[in-house]
């Protein structure tokens, strides 16, 4: 992101409707994830983007104001939370490289004795839950998380969707197995229900794609923004967003988009244009790897058309 | 990075000078590579950095013009040669993920159908360098390789080492055994041993510090630096450095430093800040993860130095 | 086994008294289980062996009457009950190749959909276990899983040892990752903890030297032999024990000794030669594969001395 | 195999006619090996089975004296003349252990440092062939295998297909890279393509399925038996063809059949009844584990017809 690109208000407003546009049309919308009944029944018909530029305009495009299980993308604000509290030190349980494997796989925790590969699969991010969580009871932590979340945003409308916390719990069996297995290589400090528990609450927080949008401009690093972490946290945040957001797709958004990113199964995508814009997408439909079908193709055009790219 | 920070020259030589000098009185100098005596017997108190900005500034510290074996930062040549010549698909034979796993491990090939999970593993780039190949001679390819990295660098005084080429050969069963591999499994056009023989040659280009920062321009997309490659392109190729360059340390890399980069087991790295600089830095001790230890170290303290982020 | 080897029972009593010497002196006695309390306070110097003939001797030798933790032994028994009670069919659920990995190994069951390789590994017996106990309560199930023990030796005097039991539970973590793993694969019906606790009281069950050989008489297929399977079966039972018996030690126990067995964390192996004995020994140590160090080794010897093997 | 069956030679052909007759009429035959064209160009229509008893018989029925391709049973042979040569000491090189992987996985020699699990899957043979190699020249190593199986038939009309021996080598690049790959750990002592090429060559003797029977009879154990190896030894080598004989079928193979036995991609498999019989099958389709699918069929119902089984 060499030189100011110049772009209006009214530029990115056009570029928003095009993609909006594309996107309503576009014949493969993914398919939803179908493993609890709350997210089953979503609609793929489902568009919005919203954009969050550095000298404080909010434009969106498509159902905005529609809230939506951000799923994963939680991890992004519990890492944050656990790196004000632990710094560094957090890194002795949890890696920060990318996974190459599946999000839930176990197989690595197998081999590399219970220590998660990064924060952003599902193993890595209950260790950061369990950290958070420890000395607390899980409804404090889901506490402090919202207040994080809500602060980020400036929003005070957002909340945890019970039904789909308790449907998560349900059938959670592969997390409580991850949980469990971390357990017995002494990398989770929770009985693992508890920990699992909490985790399940906090993917279940719903959000609309401008809240999203919203809450992501701490992570912008603009000299005016909000200071929820310091900017060399920033930059590591997004560090690791760009290397492991996005599952075993990470190297390909890295690719197509250039821009770090964390996405959701509940097909909702944040990235950040440093020093430009914190964008979200939501469009329920997810591709092979897990992430956002449409969400991924729409942040690629937007980013063709802004030229913004961490890359040159 | 967001916006212009306004160093002088003067402070550059500043920054890399005290780097110098830190570097110089560093205590663990990590292991230099021994699997073939040519490198066995580079000495472990080699230093030099080298700085080529975008205004057309080329600053160093230390040996900056004492050649060194480049080994896997051919990768990143070969990379865009292929590129230039085949598109994205070059692809179809070679992934865009991180691996996950250490730079020459077969395990993945097996798991996943001889298609090599990025261009920077061995298994990878041994595909890259069969593509290139396939329908030309050895002797020509390598022609041609020399012929990109000397009009990158704009220096002609650039070669091969052939006694280190013939010592890779001599030591060199794991790539054949890859190359084997991939040739069973479809993915390889030519003889193992024509291509693992070209690949042994490239890796034995020799280079200055001096050189290779010049070599690298064309990666900075800076408005009048040379045009080897599209703007287009030479984001995914930094993107590719920044996610696969370090093999399993690329996420380490890219959380301490924040710039795409490509090292080499002969101790050189080359990084990329778009827009800003190419950077070059070479110390034969090694890492864990096989990636210069304290060349990792000096470019991370100028990152800190100079605030040169992709990340913010 | 080819033709009556001619041994009296004073032959036996001598060679078992022999063995029992050398044993008594044996330097290295491997390593006791220290994963619970129970196991680790157990001291390494206790050793005993029990032989009962085809034709209705049992001689012992050493501490036969001394219970102790049969553990993962107990999953010769319940295989029995659930080949008895669903035949073949069990095999939808678990399959009956070794593992070559490690016997609480998760990586297996990630690569081949939750369907365990077969019904000796940790997650092999939990799909077993969970065939019996499906539409009954742990406790009548733990009843009948007694019955047959005792109906197989002959004796009344067998029991649970609760506070093992419970200290399994305290101490499960792996084998609730491992259940919750197969649940999340559709290859567990019971609620984990119930499946679970229900494994950890099987395990949990005491015998002495002397009643695991009378038990284990229904799997040497001698003319005269209670019938608690068919002889078709019990070849089965054999079969498996055989390749699988030892966990990644399998192939060790077939070579250096040639006869079906299985052994438990423990220090007990039941072992068979088939026509003409069942073999118990006892000794807590455990080898690098987690078999009893002194039991495999005075099984083997026996074995040499009798010439009793499988395999000519 | 507890007591004496009583077979007559007339009831033993019996039974193999009848089965002949049987698999005359098989529905599925399975596949055919296609790899190289030699073995894609035969019949799947073949069938052949011949049984030498311990008391001197030989029996056949079908197509017994029409030579194949024996593959991977030439590896029985060339263990026992290893065996013979290093005795234990072998097995510094090579396991003893099920695989659990397919027959030509390099997956276990990256994760166990080159040393193969067992002499029977391809990495295993080629140590086992390396050995007997080192210091010789492949054709004196050749004429020694073709002696030892000639020796063990008591036939002389037994020899190397060199059409067949070509065209593994043309298509041999999944055994180099095991080789490679093995070489570069250590493993292997003669350059790869010698061994290779070696192997290639001992896979490709032809036999009859009569010869086949002939040459097994020294694992058979029997009083005046040919003592090409000591009880000890024999007893060990079906130990290894029990528990690895059939690739990542060999639980299956065990438990169906319940005999050692060593099955070629060629479609023959050779079986042992330890003191009674060797028997030899020929049946060119193969099934999913790459052993001959009715080959395996035909034993197992010899073994139920005779009762013969190791398992009681």
């Amino acid at each position: 992101m060499a030189a100011p690109l110049g772009l209006t208000p009214a530029d990115l407003q056009h570029i928003l409707d095009r993609i909006g546009a594309e996107m309503a049309s576009a014949p493969d919308r993914g398919r939803v994830a179908d493993y609890i009944p709350e997210l089953a029944r979503i609609s793929d018909q489902h568009f919005a983007m919203a954009i969050c530029t550095a000298d404080g305009q909010c434009l969106t495009t498509g159902a905005a104001d529609q809230p939506f299980s951000i799923q994963s993308i939680s991890k992004v604000f519990t890492l944050a939370l656990a790196l004000g509290r632990f710094g560094d030190q957090l890194f002795a349980r949890v890696g920060r490289e990318p996974s190459g494997l599946a999000f839930n796989s176990v197989v690595q925790l197998e081999s590399e004795q219970g220590i998660p590969r990064n924060p952003f699969i599902n193993a890595g991010a209950l260790v950061v839950t369990d950290a958070i969580l420890q000395g607390h009871q899980p409804r404090e932590v889901l506490g402090e998380i919202l207040r994080f979340v809500r602060e980020a945003a400036g929003e005070d409308d957002i909340h945890i969707n019970k039904s789909v916390a308790a449907s998560e719990a349900a059938h959670g069996h592969r997390n409580l197995a991850l949980a469990h297995f971390m357990a017995a290589q002494g990398n989770l400090k929770n009985p693992p229900e508890l920990t699992c528990g909490t985790y399940f609450h906090q993917c279940a927080i719903e959000m609309t794609t401008r809240q999203l949008a919203l809450a992501g401009r701490f992570l912008m690093g603009a000299p005016g923004a909000a200071r929820l972490v310091s900017p060399a946290r920033l930059r590591r945040i997004n560090a690791l967003m760009l290397t492991c957001g996005h599952y075993d797709g990470s190297g390909e958004f890295a690719y197509r988009v250039g821009l770090p990113g964390k996405s959701g199964v509940g097909g909702g995508i944040l990235a950040i244009a440093p020093g430009r814009a914190s964008i979200a997408v939501w469009s329920p439909g997810l591709n092979a790897q897990g992430n956002s079908q449409l969400g991924t193709l729409a942040i690629e055009r937007l980013a063709r058309a802004t030229g913004w790219s961490v890359f040159g």
